[in-house]
């Protein structure tokens, strides 16, 4: 039996064909063109359809279709109460697609769908509570607590990112001051990268960078560091300070069994990045006494984690 | 059908009789004389006899008994791992005390035992998620999400108050700086009204403590704070700042249907504690546009959650 999971972004509709164990086996994509609720819902359908008959499975293969929504979900009535960069209100889209393929429909928040596809694996260990962060533009967090997604009294499941660790910090959308996302995102990094190279005019960041702060990156830094340059080193031994802040501030809230490292950034080499978080959480963490941790680790699906959890949501 | 909910404290041990709707109908308490592993479990069962022999109950009446511990359980053991106050260490107390009384008992941390206390009367609206914070000498946090309790992974359950919302902020005994407890426990709002007095020498809170800022307690600016007092009233302001901050983390990352505040501080007028607090995070949280948000309300049970809780472990 399969499972097909849509992971639904601001650009593109994903869906992948899930086996019975979890693994995706096939992925097909679209981009997104909003035109109406109707069309949104024949894309969909289409794109499932698609997928099924390119892979040569029939229909009645397919236990359930799960779908995840960058935004508000009333997973129980299968409506979409609100996107970000969509135009959508109140879709009852469970339903509009059922009409075309009468499966079962399940809905749930995208940043809560890539944690439950990164839980999977940890889950076949024994686990029962993962939380994962991404570290992208902002700072993402979707959270799996005994076992089950928590999805948040208004669907739209936690937002980590907006969690103010430096009181009247640096200014975030969100209207609040020194959020965690302003330090530990990329677009925190590369903001301290910058400040750092202003300070230091013969750091070889400036090399990496050609030259032109328009050209620093998430990279930039890490690179500079493992070329020996002092300033380098600064901007990473920093970044990751900020990360273990909020990372220790999560841990100590919750105490996960495990907290999963997503997006760009966790690509980095575990020498530079992994490693010394690992240590720094180790000295800040409340638990000292305790000889059972929290483990930090990287996530392993990147970008197919939310269709491999929109399609486990049938499960969740 | 009876449970019975112990809460073991520091000091004292006391016992609670729930009925089957969960209401406390009697209880006993006696203080902790800590001798050897079994006569701690020999008291525990005293005391649950005791209780259900003056109140005239037979023991076939009770259920189960539940029992917190102000540490690290190990639940599914039935064992304690550790406890802070009381030298225990790895002790079977689920075994130790099924050998004299043979009935199903449950262990769990004290902070989430209380959390569950409270949490029952939400559950009974619908809800399935709640934070309890505790307004102590620090800040304790229990939580309950989907109806189950977060027991982490060490059986500690979390540690709120042990979120930095001032990096490098005033020095905390967890260790790090700035976390959420040195500033909006019963001490942090001490501690800000001494430095509030050092500055205004004619504020009317030395006055309300006689001159004396030894005698500065949770409720001195409060009080000076209803008489009209600038001094005072900025101490409130600052005081609900931060608790604001705060619970604001906790919400943007959880988004529970209820927090409860419990512990001292609580008791203060909602005109002055409840109702700018939730004013403030009304304007501090991240879902702005949703027409759904987590309700902040005030612990009901007092000292009796634990013991409530307790009992309630048998069923969560």
């Amino acid at each position: 039996m399969y499972t097909i999971g849509i992971d639904v972004g601001g650009t593109n509709l994903k869906a992948g064909l899930v086996d019975g164990a979890g693994t995706l086996t096939a992925a097909e994509k679209m981009p997104l063109k909003w035109v109406s609720p109707e069309k949104f819902a024949e894309d969909l359908t289409g794109l499932a359809l698609a997928l099924v008959e390119k892979n040569g499975i029939e229909r009645a293969q397919v236990g359930a279709i799960g779908m995840g929504f960058p935004g508000q979900v009333d997973a129980k009535r299968g409506s979409v109460v609100r996107t970000v960069n969509i135009p959508i209100r109140d879709l009852p889209i469970a339903g509009l697609i059922q009409e075309k393929w009468d499966v079962p429909v399940y809905l749930g928040n995208d940043a809560d769908c890539a944690a439950l596809g990164e839980y999977q694996n940890f889950a076949a260990q024994g686990m029962e509570s993962l939380v994962l962060v991404t570290l992208g533009t902002g700072i993402g967090t979707g959270l799996i607590l005994n076992g089950k997604i928590i999805r948040g009294v208004n669907g739209c499941g936690g937002e980590g990112g907006h969690m103010v660790i430096v009181k009247d910090g640096v200014p975030c959308t969100c209207g609040r001051r020194g959020c965690w996302e302003r330090y530990a995102s990329a677009s925190g990094l590369i903001r301290m990268t910058r400040e750092m190279m202003a300070e230091h005019r013969d750091s070889v960041m400036w090399t990496i960078a050609s030259g032109d702060l328009e050209q620093v990156g998430g990279r930039t830094a890490f690179e500079a560091a493992k070329r020996g340059d002092e300033a380098g080193k600064q901007v990473v031994e920093l970044y990751i300070g900020y990360l273990a802040e909020g990372l220790t501030n999560l841990i100590n809230l919750l105490q996960p069994d495990v907290v999963c490292i997503g997006g760009g950034v966790s690509n980095e080499d575990d020498a530079y990045l992994l490693r010394p978080l690992r240590e720094r959480v180790a000295r800040l963490r409340f638990d000292q006494m305790s000889d059972c941790h929290t483990l930090i680790a990287k996530a392993r699906l990147g970008n197919d984690a939310g269709m491999i959890g929109a399609a486990l949501l049938s499960e969740a």
